[in-house]
C-alpha cells in the first residue's frame, strides 16, 4: 500500500477502503507516515467528505490502534455518557450517582483536554483529597462495588486519534462531520463501555453552533456507534448559554451537590434527568422515558443519588462531609457582584467568552502546564430572558485576587447581553437522535 | 501573519491576498513554515483553486525567493522556449541556432530535472568534451559573442519552488493548474529571458493529456508572464507519439544535427519552426509567421543555423567536429531491429512507456544519484498512421548491452500498437495561445 496513491484516491473524491484507511491510521499512531502526507490526507478529507462506512472504518482504526479497556468483569451494561463540551456543563456530577443509584453501572475513564473550564477530572480533584488516578483493578472493583467510578485514562487509548488531532488543530481541519465524530467516538469506543449516551451540544457556546450541524454530528456518531455493535443514542441540548449557573470545578461540585441534595433544580437538573433517562434504558433498567425520569427522580428524593457520589468520593479518597457541607469545598479570596450596567432583558450571551473569562481567572487551562485554581470561577444569576434592573446581581465572581474579580466582572457585563426587547427562555433539548430516526423535542 | 488563518481561507475557497501568499512562499523558501501546514495548503489549493491574480502572486513571490538573472549585458531581446516535457524532444537544440543565426539571442538556463529520458543539459552533455557548467559571466559573454549558449543553472532560482515540488510530489498535489503554472513561469522568470515561447504538450505523453487541460494551462501561464511584463506566447503541440524519431541523448544530438544538416525533415523540423518562429517574432526579428520562418529556412539551407551550434560546442569545450561526422559521438555497443510482430498500420503508442523503456536502457534518471549512459536509446521508423508488414523494423534499439536490447525490443513492441484499422497521422500543432486569444491550427 502507497500513501501517495491514497492521498490521491480521496482528493479525487473517491471512498477509501478499509484496508487503505487501516494503513494510514497505523501509519499515524506509529509515525512511518510523515505529517504532511496526514496532513494532505486530512484537507483532502475534510473538503471531499467521508461516507459511512469510511467513518466506521476510520473510528475502528483509531479505536484499535491502542489500548482497549475490558470492562466485562463488572455485572449489568455498564453505560457512559459523552459531552461535546460546554460552559457550566456539570451534567456528569449529577447523572452520575443517579444512574448508578437505579443499578445501571458507570464506569466513566475520562481525557483531561484542554478547554474553557476544567474537564470533569478536574472538577473531582477540587474535592479534597480525591484521586482520579486509580489501577485498572481497582476501577473496576469500585465499579462492581458502588456501581460508579470515574478516573483519568490509565491506558494508550486511540493513539492514532492523538497524532491526528494535533495535527488537525494546526493545519485548519478540525471542522471536518467525519473527523470530529470518529475522534470522539473513537475514545468511546476504546473506554469499553457497551451504553453510550452522546450529549451534542448546540448554539453560539458549542462546537457546532446550528441545529442542523449539530444533528448532522449526531447522526455520524451514533451511526458509527451502532456499526461498531454498541447501543449509542445522542441528545442536542442547547449551549446558547451556560447550562448550570454555576461555572468553576468546586463552584460546579458545589451545584451539582445541591442538586442531588433537592435544594436546587433548573436546568441543570432537567438536562441531567434527559440524558440520565437514556442511559438507564440503555442500561436495561427502563423501558420508557417517563419510567426511566421516575426512577431517577426517586433516587434524587430518596438521597440515594446524593448517598453514592458520596459513596464514591470516599472510595477514591475524598472527603465525603463535602455532600453534607459544600462549604469543606475549596473557596475563593475574593467575593464580589457584578452589577448590571444597565436595565432590561438578558438579551443573549457571549458562552465562549464566558468560558474564557473562567479560564482567565485560573479555572481552565490555556497549555497543557497550566496549573488550575480550583475555587475560582463565578456564579450567573440571569439567565437568557430574564428581566434586569441597572444594579442588579448579573452574577458573583469568585476570584483568587481583586484585580482578577475586576478583570472578570468587566468582562461578564460585557458577555451578559442586556437589550430592551424581551426574549424567551432556551429551550434545552433540541433533539434526540437513534441510528433509525432524528426526533425534535 | 499566520499560516493556519492562511490554509483556513484557502479551505473555505476565498482567494488569498499578496501578502498571505507572499508570506507562505517566503516561509516555504527559509524553512520557517512546517511541511505539514505547506501540504494541508496546497491540497486546499489543488481542491479549491486559485484566480489568476493569485496565481500571479504566488509565481513572482516564487521567483523573488531566490536570485534572478539579470540579462541586461546582452543586447538585443534575449528570448527562451520552454517545453512542458515530452519524448524525443529535441526542438531546443535545432531552433536555438536557428534562432541565434537569426540575430536573436538565446540564453538559455536549464533545471536538469528527473524525467524519462535526459533534459536538454544531458543531451548536451553526450557531446565529448562539452560542459554545461560556465561561470555567469562565460555565460553572458558567450552570448553577446555567437548570439547563443545553454547551460544548467548556477544560481539558487526559485527555491520556495524547490521546497514546493518536492512536498507536491509526495502528497499528490501535482495535478493542480495553478501550482504548474507558477511552478514552470517562476523559474522561467529568474532566468532573465524577455520573450518566451512556452511549448505546451499534449496527448497520452504529456503533462496534460486533453487538448483543453493543455489550452487552459497554457493560458494559465501566458497570463502570468504577460502580467509579470514579460512577452509570453504558447504553442501546444502534440506528444500522442514521440515528436523526433530519435530518443536517447546522443540519438537525439545526432538527430538534431542531421536536422540542421538539412539531411533530415519531418515532424521535429516542423515543430521546430513553427516555436522557432515565434521566438523571432518576441524577439523583434519578425512581424509575421511566414515572415519568420522564412528567415529561419534560409538560416537552414544557408548552414548558418548549424554552423551556430558548432560554435556554442566549441564555445562551451565540446568536439565541434561532430557536427561533421555524427559518428563522434558516443556509439552503443548493441545494436537490433525491432521486427514489427504483426502486421497493419500503428493505431496508437504507449508514449511514456516508450520514455520509460529508455530510461530503463539508461537513457534517464530514475533518481538523482542516476548516471546516464549517453549511447542508449532508440530510433523509431514507424509513425501513428503507417503501414507494416510483419517483421518490418519498427524501431532499432541501441543498447549498452544484449540483454538490455531484448528487454527494450520486448517492450516497445508492445508499446507501438498495431491494429487492422488505419487512422490518420497525428496533428502536430493543435494552437496557439497569447494573453488575448486561443487560435486552434
Amino acid at each position: 500500500m502507497n500513501m501517495v496513491s491514497i492521498i490521491e484516491k480521496k482528493k479525487l473524491g473517491h471512498a477509501l477502503s478499509r484496508e487503505e484507511i487501516a494503513f494510514f491510521v497505523s501509519g499515524a499512531a506509529d509515525g512511518s507516515i510523515p505529517d504532511y502526507q496526514l496532513a494532505a490526507l486530512l484537507m483532502a478529507i475534510r473538503l471531499n467528505g467521508m461516507t459511512r462506512e469510511e467513518t466506521t472504518h476510520l473510528t475502528l482504526a483509531m479505536t484499535s490502534s491502542g489500548d482497549v479497556c475490558d470492562l466485562s468483569a463488572i455485572n449489568g451494561i455498564p453505560v457512559d455518557k459523552h459531552s461535546t463540551g460546554g460552559v457550566g456543563d456539570t451534567t456528569t456530577l449529577v447523572l452520575a450517582p443517579l444512574v448508578a443509584a437505579c443499578g445501571v453501572p458507570v464506569a466513566k475513564m475520562s481525557g483531561r483536554g484542554l478547554g474553557h473550564t476544567g474537564g470533569t477530572l478536574d472538577k473531582l480533584e477540587s474535592i479534597p483529597g480525591l484521586s482520579v488516578s486509580l489501577s485498572e483493578e481497582a476501577f473496576l472493583s469500585q465499579v462492581r462495588r458502588i456501581g460508579l467510578a470515574v478516573i483519568g485514562q490509565t491506558k494508550n487509548l486511540a493513539p492514532a486519534d492523538k497524532t491526528l488531532y494535533a495535527l488537525r488543530d494546526v493545519t485548519s481541519t478540525v471542522d471536518s462531520l467525519p473527523l470530529i465524530a470518529s475522534s470522539i467516538v473513537s475514545k468511546k469506543l476504546a473506554s469499553g463501555a457497551q451504553g453510550i449516551v452522546l450529549d451534542v451540544k448546540t448554539g453560539a457556546g458549542a462546537l457546532m453552533h446550528t441545529l442542523q450541524d449539530s444533528i448532522e454530528l449526531a447522526q455520524a456518531m451514533v451511526r458509527i456507534g451502532c456499526d461498531a455493535g454498541r447501543r449509542m443514542v445522542a441528545l442536542v441540548t442547547d449551549m446558547g448559554e451556560p447550562l448550570g449557573s454555576h461555572v468553576g470545578n468546586a463552584l460546579e461540585v458545589k451545584e451539582a451537590i445541591d442538586v442531588l441534595s433537592g435544594r436546587v433544580t433548573g436546568p441543570l437538573l432537567e438536562v441531567s434527568l434527559e440524558l440520565g433517562a437514556r442511559m438507564l434504558m440503555l442500561g436495561g433498567a427502563a423501558k420508557t422515558v417517563s419510567e426511566a425520569k421516575e426512577k431517577l427522580r426517586e433516587a434524587l428524593s430518596s438521597g440515594r443519588g446524593l448517598e453514592t457520589l458520596r459513596q464514591m468520593i470516599a472510595a477514591q479518597g475524598g472527603d465525603p462531609s463535602c455532600c453534607d457541607d459544600t462549604a469543606r469545598l475549596p473557596q475563593a479570596k475574593v467575593i464580589l457582584p457584578v452589577p448590571a450596567p444597565g436595565e432590561g432583558f438578558v438579551h443573549h450571551m457571549d458562552t465562549i467568552g464566558l468560558g474564557n473569562t473562567a479560564q482567565a481567572m485560573g479555572a481552565g487551562r490555556r497549555t497543557k502546564e497550566d496549573v488550575i485554581d480550583p475555587s475560582v470561577g463565578f456564579v450567573l444569576h440571569k439567565r437568557i430572558g430574564d428581566a434586569v434592573a441597572k444594579g442588579d446581581a448579573l452574577a458573583t465572581v469568585y476570584a483568587r485576587d481583586e484585580q482578577s474579580a475586576i478583570d472578570a466582572i468587566a468582562a461578564i457585563q460585557r458577555q451578559v447581553v442586556i437589550t430592551g426587547s424581551r426574549v424567551p427562555p432556551c429551550k434545552l433539548i433540541h433533539a434526540f437522535v437513534t441510528d433509525e430516526a432524528v426526533e425534535r423535542l
